[in-house]
């Protein structure tokens, strides 16, 4: 079985990781969603409700929800991944992208990136901008499945 | 079966096409690596000698190795791929590749660009600068298979 | 009357184009699109054709639409426009442009270039893909207007 | 009339922001310059400090000086503005830009982005760089207009 | 005699540094590598660590270290250096680099940034990288010199 | 002696050559200024045009001017030149000066390739835009030594 890691923030998950996410699910038999768990950072949601809110957005038997601290290579390894999957956006993605995926290389060679490109209109979206739009309550609904609607809602009451 | 086509020009195939080939074949059961002959292009190898050249380096039954012409998406379809393979090295490569992908996916939805990072050694590494290193007798034993040294070679007697 | 001019090869116009233009005509009076005839280059259209394509494609009386050769800051000085209209899609497109407005700001300090932003839909759309896509017959109808859908199935007969 | 606004921090104002102000002026027949207010942000001077350099900056009544906080296309409708004014320098600029300027696109159709170019001369020039140099007494009166100078030097006195 | 300026963070120096040290002091008759001392910012080590570490890895009496606050044209001059050194590796380097290097033109007309590029083994390296990798307990002695090596496990004891 | 080799094609010699080339002779002994005669490409002006032009552009000892055909770190090892000397304008530049510079390394690891950035004022000018302006007759006498003017006058005579 070929299982593949798609590690992130997801802080919140968007459509367009959703999208990566069945590009993904076309290529390998399992793919591990798993929300890095980083202390110095900040977030909106807790690591239980990113894991949550990926859960109700991915009801196919073939994703698991997870998550991690540490180096990403370390918990590929744990869980049998022979890939480590990762969306392509923009330029500024592409630059830290290749920087980590060279390091992780150098780290476990055993273990390749593969880069996904989302449909091209999710060109625009990522989640510091859906949680910026969510603050001022702009209708986010076409940008993140309901259940995250849902909750920046109740994150930015009115 | 899980098929990927890795199309290219392969004018000719370097140790960096290599190792995304070989980077492709622990992610799908088989690849095609395929010349893309476009009779407005000048190369410097037939496709028949790059067909040729690309058997020699790739001696594994996994690989098969064809030439095609008109649409990559129309020969992915004919040839049952689920996914496309680039390579990615830099910048101006991935705007041309970002540009192609996001088409390729309007004509074919079902068709996934896979992006993969060769090794950060063949970073300056492409088939131009080979030619044009073999042209002035520079060893290029590093950077090629041995029976694209051999070829070049003969194009560019001393 | 603010007039604005909008440059460029135009061959053949894209949807991309017509979107440029139509956001355009929103901040200036007059928008006169011209193509730049280059003896150099050997386009699949001729200027006549060029322009007829884009005549097709924009039915208001907003539209100016010509031709020109030499230098774009002298055939906007002479149509008494203010400002060149310039779409800016990419990186590689980003660069070029900025190098051009630099140069023709130097040249006619008073004509300012304004950029503007395609929908995210046209972000993969250029000229040259559409010849290649239509040279392989491909159905372009949703990248194009009906016109140029015509024209390239005459350019390349099945 | 036509009313286009240049949002921006302004932490302070440069002569690169004046000279893309003065471009827009060109264009459009009244520019509301608007300083953005981020709570979360720590800037060197106050909504209000910003807004009167700005004023005194800027004599002509073409202009209109105000701050917002919320979403840019909310105050943009608010204040009958058909344009978004946005000064661009470099890569790292451009790609923000364009996703805020896809992300205003599709939150309000008709509101478009016109990005403007400085001069070369202030290529180089933003207010974090001012704000270093004012830091260590550097003479900043080449970058910024007489007033900011004198108010950087009373927020770092001798 | 030419002295040349290399300023940086160095938290901690790494064998990238190193790299573009040695490349630097075939041109050069002396080089100053130079810790730039930013109260604002927290560093992993103490400017007075990151000398010793740069000095325990530098050997050769052609190399002096030091540190600076100020600006580095002004700390440039004191020292009699004619060029700034700064490595490039990637995009999003070149952006700041690039507006740094013309900024200091403008301050200094006649100290000279030479831009160097490390190893290509060297492209994924940087200091946040090894820190971050150090936290969690990864083998870093192929990125960064022993003494470095020991002074990351006294940071972070297993 | 430190040599330095500056590599071009020089079709003509501008303004920002001129720069890069004063900014070199700071760092180095003597500079060698030399055209790559290419015989695939189709230059304005001779090698021995661009040489003479060069030469009257240059009139300090020293400064050579000298031509080579072939790889440019064979000729740097056979001009005893410890650096190879190249001007960074912008992203397209660095890209492919990023991997000759790599590739150049690789060929010959004693010799560095240094990198300059020319004065922000000819930030927009290269060899290509001078020859598209002369051939419209604009004047060029701001972007280019007067020989160089009186050279392009006679090239394109009105």
């Amino acid at each position: 079985m070929k299982i593949a890691l798609y590690p992130g923030t997801f802080d919140p998950i968007t459509n367009g990781h959703i999208d990566i996410i069945q590009r993904a699910s076309e290529l390998f038999d399992k793919i591990i969603v798993t929300v890095a768990v980083n202390p110095s950072k900040n977030p909106l949601f807790t690591a239980e409700e990113r894991i949550e809110l990926i859960r109700e957005s991915l009801s196919q038997p073939k994703f698991e929800v997870s998550s991690f601290d540490g180096l990403v290579v370390d918990y590929a390894k744990k869980t049998d991944s022979i890939a480590i999957i990762r969306g392509l956006r923009a330029i500024s993605d592409f630059e830290y992208e290749f920087q980590m995926a060279l390091m992780n290389h150098k780290l476990a060679e055993d273990i390749t990136t593969v880069f996904l490109m989302p449909n091209e209109k999710y060109t625009y979206l990522n989640s510091s901008i859906i949680r910026n739009l969510a603050q001022f309550h702009a209708d986010v609904s076409d940008f993140v499945p309901p259940c995250v609607v849902d909750a920046l809602k109740k994150k930015f009451p009115l």
